[in-house]
């Protein structure tokens, strides 16, 4: 058993370039647009996790050379970006208000802002990568940017079907978190130039870690407290997006008690929250996702096993146990 | 004096390969995804005028080999679904209801599966012309996407600005619409391998035809009848969007009058669009206003000047009369 670490402690080794992150972000949003430069210094002036340029750094780390994480900067950065598009057309989609303990850009400057930074953020993110002249790694971010896309699209176009099975589940999921935290990891990798079956690995890796980070962000869509989680607890709930721990809990849940579930989903009522979080507590829905949730945490590190023995590898799996006892 | 075309005569030169665009078109947006292609049947089921993959492939026809027309035909494509793609996009920014006498996508199906559908589209035809290995190529779409979308934000940034000048106008309009014009006819030259002279000339040709373009839509937002035009008049009016007639118009009135436009336009009344309509008719400032599209479709023209003279050329030269003489 590994000894539990914080995120602080987990990005020591790459923690140099991590401190550039910022500055490399910023540089790459320059713009004179004063409405753009507004929404760019209000996104990031609040740090998130910064999980993906880690992940991207991460693979880097793997390089004989040290000095080739600095060339994942720029790369780490664009995936930063990347992610924020997503994140401020992601709230126009659920209609979400707080992100970050901050109003999102959609509540503070409405949705047609909000659609148009994301989509500025998207194609500077595309520019930065495609300036690297690196085909295989500007290749992996459209196809990435694809299928986030699509997984977006899917879980959308899922919103109240109640009959949502846990392998569509999964396959949203992969889709819209798991492969772009995949590609950070492979994007390293990439610009390190490591061989196919460490790419391979490290792509593997990417996806189960990712899978597991989700299920746990869904289960603190229930569970977890705002000030901690730093969103509105119950926004899929509101958005009427059905995650692992309701589909587990309507699965063992009665015929008459799905009925009532159904009813009380599409009610729309205030209560609606409160006696979901109820029903999902007292079924243990949510000790099974987290299970679902370790069980590919696990897996994810078992993927590094054929990888060399470097910092970076205990660095991925620390964070991979951090993915399942985060609270935020 | 030109004898004037109707757009069916000024396409035959590029009629077999403009009847393959469809299919083109839907061949690069397969997909699985039932609400993806629901969408996608939905948009592109009713045409537009496609002055977009026509751009490209006139550009392209000034190659040496006629075959290599056909060789453009997966960009002109990827060029309508980009432009599609910003079309989704624009409608849920300016909230309009009407697109080619057709509901948007965003009244269809609300803003949250527009802006994902956009996304969709957009990425979707970066990969296309990804996918022809041609560099610069992807390099002009990539830095046209970031020029459209950094107009869109300026013209968002000024709505409701009355002291907006007819300089601004002009960089934003450049931006937002004659940057993927000029984009579409370079694009073409680049596939034909044309000499930088040749590329230089119609990259400014599309420049200024976009330019003319852009004046004549803004003018039949207050003037177009809506069976023809495709979208409800006053749509500019309603988004608070100042454009060149209102800017002439306000440019002439008395500092009275003058504030009555400023509280009527402020004002947000359901007279509001009559009341401007009435002012800028009387003013004289549709005209001035067709008048400098005029002077840039003249000059549009006038960089045709030095390209061989092929039936291409013939068709750019109609189709920038056309531009100044359409009514939807």
């Amino acid at each position: 058993m590994r000894v539990k670490q914080t995120l602080e402690e987990i990005y020591t080794p790459i923690q140099r370039e991590l401190g550039q992150i910022d500055d490399a972000i910023l540089g790459i949003l320059a713009t004179d647009n004063p409405l753009s430069k507004q929404v760019i210094e209000y996104f990031f002036g609040v740090k998130g996790k910064t999980l993906r340029p880690a992940l991207c750094l991460f693979g880097a780390g793997f390089a004989e050379d040290p000095e080739v994480t600095g060339n994942a900067l720029p790369v780490a950065a664009a995936l930063e970006i990347f992610h924020s598009a997503t994140l401020i057309h992601d709230d126009i989609v659920d209609g979400s208000r707080l992100r970050r303990n901050r109003l999102t850009v959609n509540a503070k400057w409405g949705a047609q802002a909000a659609v148009l930074m994301g989509d500025y953020l998207h194609d500077r993110a595309m520019t930065a990568v495609f300036e690297t002249k690196n085909e295989n790694l500007f290749s992996l971010l459209l196809k990435t940017a694809c299928d986030v896309c699509d997984g977006e699209i899917l879980e959308f176009s899922e919103k109240e079907n109640l009959s949502l099975t846990e392998a569509q589940y999964f396959r949203i999921i992969r889709k819209k978190t798991a492969a772009l935290f995949s590609a950070c990891v492979e994007a390293g990798a990439l610009v390190a130039g490591l061989g196919s079956d460490d790419r391979f690995a490290l792509r593997q890796y990417g996806t189960d870690f990712g899978t597991a980070f989700q299920i746990v962000d869904d289960c603190l869509d229930f569970m977890g407290e705002r000030d901690a989680f730093g969103k509105n607890p119950g926004s899929d709930c509101d958005a009427e997006v059905l995650t692992l721990p309701l589909i587990r809990a309507l699965s063992l849940a009665s015929s008459n008690e799905q009925e009532e579930i159904r009813r009380t989903f599409q009610s729309g009522g205030k209560d609606k929250f409160d006696y979901l979080k109820k029903l999902i507590s007292g079924s243990g829905a949510i000790e099974y996702a987290m299970d679902r949730a370790r069980d590919f945490s696990k897996r994810a590190v078992s993927h590094l096993a054929f990888l060399k023995d470097v910092p970076v590898r205990h660095s991925l799996e620390a964070l991979s146990d951090f993915a399942t006892e985060r609270v935020k």
